[in-house]
């Protein structure tokens, strides 16, 4: 699940789902995801207080993947940032194809 | 992998890479994904001439997904879609929290 804020369209994160998450995201109205690594759900806030409040959800075109806009309380990555994506590893300058 | 458009933000798709695919990304600045269905390389555009020119790249907190911007040359969905993002699944309306 692709996760971009409502409000200008960033890409804030990318979270798994199974059933029960996505069947509790959409009752909530609120992002549940499924925790590989913990292997258990996890109501994205609950700990935090950084809910995320959806919008929008939209499926890719073989419908195994969504697109969730949400108006993200505080920043939506656990080191702080308001997007999980701030690693740079390239930019192409000056090459305009 | 996610992929937008380095034009407007666009979520255009959600595609895999694996190492190979990965770094002819980097070298060719075209993207080149694994496709796990086919269980072979792929080079975006390569049949549909719909290349992807790579303009930025960036890792996320925990370095296991690309946020890839492109400039799209055509639609990046197969079914001819600009965005591969198009079946609508839900929408909140006038319950802005």
């Amino acid at each position: 699940m692709i996760v971009t804020d409502v409000a200008n369209g960033q890409v804030l994160m990318l979270a798994y789902m199974n059933e029960e998450s996505y069947k509790l995201t959409l009752k909530t109205r609120e992002t549940w995801y499924w925790s590989r690594s913990r292997q258990e759900l996890w109501h994205k806030g609950e700990t935090s207080g950084h809910y995320q409040h959806v919008k929008k959800i939209t499926a890719d075109c073989d419908l195994d993947t969504l697109l969730i806009e949400v108006e993200q309380i505080g920043p939506a990555c656990h080191t702080g940032a308001k997007s999980c994506f701030f690693n740079d590893i390239l930019e192409v300058e000056g090459d305009k194809a």
